[in-house]
């Protein structure tokens, strides 16, 4: 095999690559929102047609919801998995965007190129990082250098509520060596990372009723509970004045950071004035007595992702509505259980209404949070590989987001997780104006390249 | 002339009243929404050419914001104006109302035929009930009985910004002895009254902004400010436990109850638990230490109308939002200063914002509260004439609606107001499913038919 080769083929062919991405990101497959169903579907063939392009025996997998691609081609050496979700975010507001966000495109900017369209940074260009880099060795090699399993998910933005059965169903064919995963991010714009701390997350959707309908506040103003006021309540009651989170038993599971890994976090060159600068921002908001590197990678939160109720369009309208409405969710980590805190905040909300007003509740992702070891020479392996691609010592780091695939690829196929990724904390992923570096979706092919090279030897 | 040939007339063409009615009720007068102004337009056309067919001299007239319309006719005795307005409430959440808000129909229920449709019963089919009356006094008595200018406002539904002026510019042709106000409800269902208390109305619009834009709570999440959370601990802050508002100065200017009133008000027939049971509802939830007709009538309020940010769609978004918004209404009673109480406001919610959170305001509504002195006798000829259609003893009343306009009579072009109206507290004002029962209006035009008789003579 030859390595040179290869990331000279992938320069050579970067414009194509890049247009088969912009192929792939036009299928607006939010898979959220059920409108958007057969889009979801659409985005499976097509990466089923790009695999097998390359030789790779994919199928489209039907679950009970969008369906998975899996993919096999065999070799000799370990066994890689490799896994991605070709689903993405919903596009709201759309009219912050800057450009039709299923219309992607390549635009010069003053930090360099970037690929401008939803799901570019997560995860379709990340996702296809790996398939160039497979396709680049084919090309110039013949065959991939190892057995590699790909596959595909389609609900990584919905709470994923097929993967764990599917996953269980086709436990032996999912089973590998190692599942690398991408869909992570540098340690900063020019430092790759290698993930060994995931945030899990649990999240629930509340509606409180008060009357039975909405009512006129001229009418009822003074003498009718309001449903929205009832819900600020609760929500204001979620922290304490010191950021911490205020349910029974929420922090029961969360561990204090090893102090050597604390002294590796402290060594990291991490510049939180200018991550918050980046979004206008200057201080930390989290708990008071915690770093912001802590406050991101190894404390747990309490965020309302959305909350609505009542008149709110253009002008007034003296409204005391039936139902007020929050989105909530909880980043969680080490041993926390999102069960017992599901049903904590629960009796929480529901302790706390007053005469006249009910509650229900929808469950959303339930996710618990995942630690790595590192001890398996592969890492270090795969680590020497990404220092030597961006000639600066990559990290192991932590992350914030929840990736619960890695907790079911060590609990339920047995199979090491190795979290590998190249967004930029400027992409704006689930945000407006969503965009891939051309320089993450070309080094992270070439990264993947000399990963695949140092561990297939 | 004939009072009981008058009402004889009014029985025999009721269904060609109501279909004048329906007419004008398809015409989607919606004040507020910028979309809708050519409506609110055809609506004042509408108005003028009906006017005009029962031989009033009535114009449309221009204004920075939705026309007014006025129209005279001379005669002796007193000189009475008429006012009401033609435009109506949006109509969100439509997926609520059973038919097409604007495909206005009669519908019979177990209560008796209603007119179902946004703006029957607020204010269109009020406002017809007055000229429904013209029209049958002049078909069988040949001329009015006495001056009277008719006064129909297209913005009351968005704060009447161009009401003040006009009325400034207009002050000689709109002053006259008594300004007939109808935009008001009967006491009960079977007991009419006549409002001597009204509570004034400030409503104020916030937006919250913390990050420059909208993040991943998986990247941000427990180191950035999230909006909402600033804005449900603000708004939580406003009400203390025993339902009073806390905002300082807040009850500057509110009078206690004369023993009197309060006395008259015990008298009466309120029978709270079914206002509330209608509704779904059975605790009063104000300021625990008044009566629910308290409440309602003479106590101020503060109100969330409206709340929203971040993701409110289907399924999860785990967003940190850039804004949240709220739209916050405070009904008035006695003497509290609209502007103070602004004030006030603001610098509450300025002083709560932490660090790298900003706020902007956008005025709604400004107006104070009124009471009336029912001294003149005409007051009570109104009474007694109200009496005699409903056959029992009309009330002198409170309303917990704000109705501005009832203030600029007295201050603007010193006419006294009188306040009749013929709505029903189930009449789902400003709410899905509006309607306006037969009865209302049939005996509303009635009604008027006895006043200008009684006020005439």
């Amino acid at each position: 095999m030859s390595v040179d080769a290869t990331l000279a083929h992938i320069d050579a062919n970067l414009t194509q690559a890049t247009d088969r991405l912009l192929e792939l990101l036009r299928i607006p497959s939010i898979s959220t929102d059920p409108a958007f169903a057969a889009d979801c579907d659409r985005a499976a063939d097509w990466l089923v047609a790009d695999l097998q392009s390359i030789g790779i025996d994919a199928t489209k997998r039907p679950t009970p919801g969008h369906p998975m691609v899996v993919g096999h081609v065999e070799g000799d050496g370990p066994h890689l998995l490799f896994y991605g979700h070709y689903d993405v975010q919903p596009v709201d507001p759309l009219e912050l965007w800057d450009r039709d966000p299923f219309d992607p495109q390549v635009e010069d900017t003053a930090k360099g190129k970037v690929i401008r369209g939803r799901g570019a940074a997560d995860d379709k260009g990340q996702l296809m990082t790996f398939v160039e880099a497979c396709r680049a060795w084919k090309a110039v090699n013949g065959t991939l250098p190892c057995r590699i399993t790909f596959f595909f998910e389609g609900e990584e933005e919905s709470g994923s509520p097929s993967l764990v059965p599917f996953m269980k169903e086709n436990a032996d064919e999912l089973s590998a060596d190692f599942a690398l995963i991408c869909d992570t991010g540098l340690f900063e714009s020019k430092t790759p990372g290698i993930v060994t701390m995931l945030r899990g997350m649990m999240g629930d959707e509340l509606t409180l009723t008060g009357p039975a309908k909405d009512l006129h506040s001229g009418m009822y103003g003074g003498v009718s509970i309001n449903p929205i006021r009832v819900l600020t309540k609760i929500l204001a009651g979620l922290h304490d004045d010191q950021g911490r989170v205020t349910l029974p038993g929420f922090y029961d599971g969360v561990p204090e950071l090893p102090d050597e890994l604390r002294a590796q976090w402290q060594g990291l060159s991490f510049d939180h004035q200018a991550f918050l600068g980046d979004v206008g921002l200057s201080v930390p908001a989290g708990e008071q007595d915690r770093t912001p590197i802590e406050m991101i990678w190894s404390r747990p939160t309490c965020e309302v992702n959305g909350i609505w109720g009542g008149y709110t369009g253009a002008g007034f309208k003296t409204v005391l509505p039936s139902q007020a409405h929050a989105k909530i969710s909880f980043r969680l980590v080490g041993d926390q259980d999102p069960d017992a805190i599901r049903e904590s905040f629960r009796k929480v909300v529901q302790d706390a209404l007053p005469a006249d007003c009910t509650v229900t509740f929808k469950d959303h992702s339930n996710g618990s949070a995942s630690v790595f070891e590192t001890d398996d020479p592969t890492f270090e392996a795969a680590r020497q590989a990404l220092s030597d691609e961006w000639q600066v010592p990559a990290a192991y780091i932590g992350c914030g987001g929840s990736i619960p695939i890695a907790g079911h690829f060590q609990n339920i196929v047995d199979t090491t997780p190795m979290l590998i990724g190249f967004g930029k904390d400027d992409d704006q992923i689930h945000s407006p104006n969503e965009k891939y570096d051309m320089e993450s979706f070309h080094k992270g092919m070439r990264s993947w390249v000399r990963i695949l090279a140092a561990l297939s030897t």
